[in-house]
């Protein structure tokens, strides 16, 4: 699928089914969203832990209950736009589906979540070098000792993503994603993995281990897992999620997010 | 002398001959300035190597020839309101004095050069330990290997200070000093040393070694003693500088440099 066509038609050809699998490399330049729908019941606590901890959990968009629209990130139903959904029941998840309209219920509420395709696509833009996108691997991702701020049900240790630098590219990495606090912001962390409880960055928990080339730094971005281990954790009876890689394509532009 | 009296009223004190030394935290908040002075010959290549080099020599103001006024710093006599001056003939020191009046002469151009004082009060405004601060020594700064871009007679090594930070506090003062590139702006390295051609950060070149704690990382900025060192090694006939921490005092806010 063309990386030209706009948000709009690639939600058209997901909803419409053709499209049903990852969306990395899709709409550049659009922001594209980690989505968590929940009974009501649980979203205050959601919205709650989201807001507690805004560098995994940045907060782009909240739905009302039981309404499939998201209007500011464009002309959305939230039940046919993701290319692929996991339904979890009483935390286990029992169905990997394309649509989720037979499922939907009044009392549904929808979390549109940053991703960390944003702000890879404002360091690449800047001439910097990701290594997950130029070995063509999935990002790795590590468990933290760092433990995120409860709410309700939802707890848990800090998931982040790992992208090795040279120093002046680290430093410049940290000034460019400081601009994008929407899409996890700056790195949480730079050097000794151990230090955040991480042993083996050649062991992720998630994705694929990356080449770390001599002279180079490790970083460590606060990563959108997070919400989905503490979501698992949660054991709620009902909660759908994007699968992993598979987002919603928004309509709202990268630049958009920019603070700076 | 109280940090609270004003630019002005120090300045005044400077002038008279009452405060001869040091200016390190005097007028906080408001910015110091390294100073060169040199005969308008010269002037235009210096001019040149300032911009071709902004980390270390980021400029504030120039002068116009034979003006003793920086009218944009404040009510300023460039003659008479720096505490102290070191005279160089043929690049070599020849005198340190108070005042310059005598020497004074109509070719003379003067350039106000941002400093290291102004970051360091944004980074402890935020709540980080400056180390060379908190034990009361002068900031180490070590020789590189990196090569300033050439101008006319003026060359050399640029010149780095170095301020160690644990990881998390690392990641904000790079984005603290990303606000403030008028006085060297953000780190141009971080992590090993050898990688810019500094041997040991036991033995700086200038300044005091300071104690590095397990899990810091050394940050290193550009340093404005690397224009002064061009400066000695251009070997000019006539040239006058500050005395290394008796810096002009101006009337600017170091908030008035803030870009973001």
């Amino acid at each position: 699928m063309n990386s030209t066509v706009t948000p709009l038609e690639l939600r058209r050809a997901i909803r419409s089914g053709e499209h049903t699998g990852n969306t990395s490399g899709m709409a550049a330049g659009f922001v594209q969203c980690n989505i968590v729908i929940l009974p009501a019941e649980n979203a205050g606590d959601f919205l709650r832990f989201c807001q507690l901890n805004p560098k995994p959990c940045p907060l782009i968009a909240v739905g009302d209950a039981g309404a499939a629209a998201l209007p500011e990130l464009g002309d959305i139903d939230i039940r046919a736009d993701v290319p692929r959904y996991r339904v979890f029941r009483e935390g286990k998840m029992t169905e990997e589906v394309t649509d989720i309209t037979v499922l939907w219920r009044d009392d549904l509420v929808s979390f549109a979540l940053g991703c960390s395709f944003s702000f890879e696509e404002a360091l690449l833009a800047e001439g910097l070098e990701v290594r997950n996108v130029s070995q063509g691997l999935n990002v790795p991702m590590y468990q933290t000792d760092i433990d995120c701020a409860e709410a309700g049900p939802f707890s848990g240790k800090m998931v982040v993503s790992m992208r090795p630098f040279k120093a002046s590219d680290a430093i410049r990495a940290i000034q460019i994603c400081t601009g994008f606090p929407a899409v996890h912001g700056a790195p949480i962390h730079l050097g000794d993995p151990r230090l955040i409880g991480i042993e083996d960055l050649e062991r992720p928990d998630y994705g694929d281990a990356v080449l770390i080339k001599e002279n180079e730094i490790p970083l460590f971005w606060a990563c959108g897992v997070t919400p989905q281990v503490a979501l698992t954790a949660a054991r709620l009876p009902f909660a759908i999620t994007h699968s992993p890689g598979c987002m919603l394509i928004t309509d709202v532009r990268n630049s958009q997010l920019a603070v700076l």
